[in-house]
């Protein structure tokens, strides 16, 4: 029978502890949410939901094509520059989603003959972007330039160098610097994702890339989401506009892909002039991480030091794990719950996201409920 | 240096011809628009606007955070089963792009050891689908349920016959009853993106799934996107429970890709029930297409004949596409201009996509402009 595998997977995801089911949010949830990503606890600012709805009732609901057809508004090309100078990149484009956006990059970055060394940690769009590419391929260890460099010496011709900025599970960054270095060292390209640290890290939330000195670089193009600090949907690629260019003319999750919807993109605008009117929300984000890892560490967890804002906390099984983040929501602290397959490391962890907008309050009463659900 | 090689491919792009570029529409455009794919004139309806504007005021600016985690709403879970029920399916799952809706069907229902039959003629997103998974490829000719029958015949094991139900470059339909019946006699599952039949085909725009009887068979899944039709953003698969919680576990662009925009989600709601309040709006949009094919062949024209609300028009060469397609502009009236590498076939031509709303005046002045700039 078609698709009979499917019931032989479901009985193993079962017995394994591992099945996943959605779990709908209603509208005014009591929850103290620790488990999404918007970091600057925008997506629900009066600011950015107006920014969507005028940006609805303007450009109508949806952008009715690929940008290369009818779906470039002038909304679209106004929200691109500001992105590109904000973060400091020549130009910048916008996709419907980070998960596009990074298929897009890594495909038409890397055509055959060029070498593609990808972090062992890297997220799941950018590891199906190296398998996507006609590229060779090698994966190289989890934030280790000099397994970077050792690669790129045993190759002829173009490469391009892939990683995150803020890998997702441990919120730990890339040694950003080290690996510009490794790449000018071989004429290769880097290409990192900043979907977790635009808005969160460098001179008023400009990025990792901003941060580490490499914006505006002719060999560096930075990805990253629009719905993280954002707090819309979609995602973008910044870098020189010969890069950009060549996206435009060569992605195929671009060119073959309806534009992201107006109110979107309306949104991210809005989130983007609230950042540069407040930039101070960005250190906060990162000051209310440094104190939920301290708190948490005092009180015994094994948390890993945040880069960001994310802190990851050691979970003993993955089936402790998925009953330590449930007793936790019973108790209305929603915590991220990571555990394989989704961990490159098969280590179940609870992953807390810092938010610039948690009160010490509300900080005190997730260490607190974490606390009391310890397995 | 870096990216070096892109200048040359850039060279190459300019001498042939070929360089696309974004052109950023205004708000108040005077053009009619004959490209975009706002099949039902859905896009800028007040009710799919407000809908967009009130669930993102409801629900948030985005939805924070993968499906899993918290982007999954109410409104998420509603649009679903409205989606579901309309269609004859027993669930849904939303994406957040008819894209990544794909990629997440082709790979979730094809692993290791299936047998993938694509159509020569499929979406890229189907394509790119097929080279992401792991399971073994062939690419059979355009809407030839012959040759999938000679590829299901050659294997054991697990099979998938992939196609589009409606092309997007010509218009033309697959044989879907065909393929069904193909698939059946092996075991195989069927799976067929619907992008350009929801809304325009089969009873009030169920479908063409719907419309050839296969709607709600436990062999059959059925991908769509809310950015044709319905006017906003996204991509849907309908299918089987067993095949809709599959993917919940095992599809990556949904597990790993931040939730549908809320605003996104009310827009589609708000089409979808504002298409079953008026059914008719489905059969007024291919009665449209069947008359500027009529018109534009009465005048000469080389026009496939449309199978839904997508008119091709050849055109001699694709430098002169896309002069044709400028000079129309140039009239006020925007055409899709398809050309290689976007065609399969490597024959340029004009792509008009007939809308519910044109009235006969605007389909008059579409007519007129096309001849007056022909070639």
């Amino acid at each position: 029978m078609a698709f009979g595998w499917i019931d032989e997977q479901a009985e193993l995801r079962r017995r394994a502890g591992l099945v996943r089911t959605l779990r709908p949010r209603p509208a005014d949830a009591p929850l103290l949410d620790l488990a999404g990503n918007d970091y600057l606890g925008l997506a629900h600012h009066p600011e950015v939901v107006e920014g969507a709805a005028r940006a609805a009732r303007t450009w109508g609901a949806g952008s009715t094509g690929s940008r290369l057809v009818t779906g470039t508004t002038g909304l679209h090309a106004e929200l691109e520059r500001e992105l590109a100078v904000f973060c400091g990149f020549e130009a910048a484009l916008v996709f419907s989603s980070g998960y596009t956006a990074n298929l897009a990059a890594v495909t038409a970055l890397a055509p055959h003959g060029t070498l593609l060394v990808c972090d062992a940690g890297n997220h799941a769009s950018l590891i199906d972007g190296c398998r996507l590419a006609r590229a060779e391929r090698q994966i190289v260890g989890h934030r280790d330039p000099e397994a970077a460099r050792k690669a790129l010496r045993a190759h002829e011709g173009p490469a391009l160098v892939v990683s995150d900025t803020v890998f997702s599970v441990d919120g730990d960054a890339a040694p950003l610097g080290e690996l510009a270095s490794v790449c000018r060292e071989f004429g290769a390209g880097l290409l990192v994702d900043d979907a977790h640290g635009l808005g969160v890290l460098g001179d008023g939330g400009r990025g990792a890339g901003h941060a580490a000195g490499l914006a505006g670089a002719d060999d560096v193009v930075v990805t990253a989401t629009l719905s993280k600090s954002l707090g819309s949907q979609g995602g973008v690629v910044l870098g020189p506009a010969r890069v950009i260019d060549h996206l435009v003319n060569a992605a195929r999750t671009f060119i073959f892909d309806t534009g992201l919807a107006p109110a979107s993109v309306g949104a991210a605008l809005a989130a983007l002039r609230l950042l540069r009117r407040e930039p101070e929300r960005a250190a906060r984000a990162r000051r209310v991480a440094a104190e939920l890892h301290a708190r948490l560490t005092a009180a015994g967890h094994e948390a890993v030091r945040p880069d960001a804002a994310v802190v990851s906390v050691r979970a003993p099984s993955p089936e402790e794990a998925v009953r330590w983040a449930a007793d936790c929501r019973a108790a209305q602290v929603a915590v991220g719950c990571f555990r394989p397959p989704s961990v490159p490391d098969g280590i179940s962890r609870l992953r807390l996201t810092a938010r610039a907008d948690l009160s010490g309050e509300q900080i005190e009463r997730a260490v607190r409920v974490i606390g009391e659900t310890r397995p």
